[in-house]
């Protein structure tokens, strides 16, 4: 139940934008019908009597948003680690995928990956399901079950992958339109237009798959140039494609319609020009890029171009679901960097957090930062007495990103509603 | 109280080399005296009727060594990790670490340490504590209720700190000398020699030193070479000696006794030499080597070289106390240096694990594996049903090291003694 009006008192810290926290110290935030209306040193007179609650000396902070992740592999987190991207689908995850043929392992391992985002404080994410269209509609109901937003995609393959994952061109455009019809006027979790990557996708199935992006209006999510080998491997499967984003550009699937891609660590010059001016969104996912040893994303770079980026827990390349722990990746990563490159600046603390708060929160409206007229989404955390009576607010949310973990966040909202 | 006799029932995997994982599917291990027996696949006749601890599909593996951490920055992991290491030390250790000159605050904080290092499975670590003696003593006290093994060193610096850190080079070698001699018969939590690093150390200070441990026949823990900054600023300070490692081993700190040194990123020839020739232990810190923008330690070319190489957790230029982190980010840390040179192997999880147990907790004897004649020092983990079914006892165990935390951690056991 959202409430018409909610106060909720803490230390607010926010980015509403990348260069630096904003920080609200012992503040009452007014949330009218489920959007910032605005944050205030006492509550404003016209709210007197609305309810209030307190969090004391916790900090409130915008909930996560994970741009890319797979649900399917939750179960497998943190195994098979020491193999490269295309081995690792081979000899791990497809056949895990192939479980979620059945509604039941589906709807079991499904709710042990939801109650594990949302206990991390990701309240929103872009989530890639399995090829099964059985599968996924038991995705779609325990999130809502949850009551978190989330953009779920079927997962579309037609080629290259074992034969019990794939589906026929028709099949998996027909599953597609399926769920689409079911769920698209749903409220919080909504359908999204996923085929896997182009070279498990015939051109048949990219065409169609971005008809119905089209047609029902609906976002698009992918891979794009993760790992050298894949690259190569595009290519040679589609000759007459400039480069790998053109392959989704060519079947609208590329920005024509919202569009997220994962990694996008490779990019030459052409497609970073592409991507900036379809708007379209990329998910760093660093734990990932280094786990299947991809690369790393510059994301200095692509942020001094002005591309637009979001974090990706990217379970289960990337193996911690708690986006936090991107966050800190992503922070390593770019002192990696740095260190042979000095005029690629480190990302800062606050750069991290905008990426994974209203960074992200693009993708989904204005969500991810306290701005008035945002929605209210946020996780109260409460640390340690120790550290709260020594450190600034800003320490302490540093040491959260770094080291805290669920057992910290002791409230989450979302659009105003208490979870 | 350790039982003559124990039996533990459960899966058992340790690394008694660190090519590859020895794995006892449903064993029964027999524990004498708090050492291994042996392992078998059922109670021999001969150890009929003893004690048995049965914990059925849970792993049983070796309990984390931390070859390097600072039980007084604990509260402050996590924070500053903008900073590299001479801005850090300068802008947030410092200032922390003096707080510990208070009985009481020290007590409080260094309790809120060890519960943490303990909940995360580390039972054998070589501690720095501060400055202060009767901080230090504190942590002794703190450790030695907690049961675990330790070697706990007073951090003498008298120089190129500030004032309110600092001793003089009497008073701290009095101090040292003192918690030697009220701690020296110790079971379990013993002193060890700790020069903070050389810049902060006169010659006076690490002659005294090195005469301390050869009295006493005490190990000896320091930094050695992890930063470029610090290493010009060694050798300006000591010009008289060939490299930074030669400084020490001059003041017999360096393997004239048991020696542990952090880092030892950028060693030369000379250097690596010597590190084998006295038989110091490295211990690799790797979140610490990218928080404060060190570098990474040439593990694997260490490794061929057949140096002994432990992990150390680092707390709090590595943020993270569980020593699983320090596992994973050393694999993470080499993939990112096989991406750049090919012939340089990536670590593999086995290695890792190795290094956690079996490597580090050779500087506390024969510890860190189940073999004959070990200490049986152990971790019992419990796992999701849904994981258990479905994934080898490996995958198991690479999945806890990746994303395990103390929640997962249902039994500890040091010497034999169930904790």
């Amino acid at each position: 139940m959202v409430e018409p009006v909610l106060i909720v008192k803490g230390h607010f810290i926010h980015t509403p934008t990348a260069d630096a926290y904003e920080v609200h110290e012992n503040s009452c935030l007014v949330c009218v019908d489920g959007r910032v209306e605005g944050i205030y040193p006492v509550i404003p007179d016209r709210f007197k009597g609305c309810l209030v609650h307190d969090y004391g000396n916790r900090l409130v902070i915008p909930s996560f948003v994970d741009l890319h992740l797979h649900a399917a592999q939750f179960l497998q987190c943190g195994m098979g680690m020491t193999s490269q991207l295309l081995d690792w689908l081979g000899d791990y995850t497809f056949d895990l995928e192939r479980q979620f043929q059945n509604r039941e392992f589906a709807r079991k391992a499904y709710t042990l990956f939801a109650e594990k985002l949302v206990a991390c404080g990701t309240l929103r994410a872009c989530i890639f399901a399995s090829s099964s269209t059985q599968g996924t509609e038991e995705l779609f109901e325990v999130l809502k079950e949850k009551k978190i937003c989330a953009y779920v995609g079927k997962v579309n393959m037609d080629r290259n992958a074992p034969e019990f994952i794939i589906e026929t061109t028709q099949a998996s455009l027909d599953g597609t339109r399926y769920l689409i019809e079911k769920y698209q006027d749903e409220q919080r979790v909504k359908p999204i237009i996923t085929p896997r990557f182009a070279p498990t996708s015939s051109p048949g199935l990219l065409k169609g798959l971005g008809a119905l992006a089209v047609k029902y209006r609906l976002p698009v999510q992918s891979h794009l140039s993760e790992n050298l080998d894949e690259i190569q491997w595009v290519q040679a499967l589609f000759k007459r494609s400039k480069n790998y984003s053109d392959v989704y550009f060519k079947n609208n699937l590329f920005g024509q319609t919202p569009t997220v891609m994962a990694h996008g660590i490779y990019l030459g010059e052409g497609e970073r020009d592409l991507v900036k001016k379809m708007d379209v969104m990329l998910a760093h996912c660093p734990d990932s890029n280094i786990n299947v040893r991809s690369g790393i994303m510059p994301a200095r770079t692509y942020l001094d171009l002005g591309l637009r980026i979001g974090l990706g827990s990217d379970i289960a390349g990337g193996h911690k679901i708690g986006l936090n722990e991107a966050m800190v990746r992503a922070i390593q990563l770019s002192k990696l960097v740095n260190l042979t490159d000095k005029t690629l600046k480190p990302l800062t603390v606050a750069e991290a957090f905008y990426m994974g708060t209203k960074g992200g929160g693009h993708f989904f409206g204005k969500t991810g930062s306290f701005e008035t007229d945002f929605l209210f989404d946020a996780l109260v955390i409460e640390d340690d007495a120790m550290i709260a009576q020594r450190y600034s607010l800003e320490d302490r949310l540093e040491k959260f990103i770094h080291v805290g973990d669920d057992r910290q966040i002791c409230a989450r909202y979302l659009e105003g509603e208490k979870l």
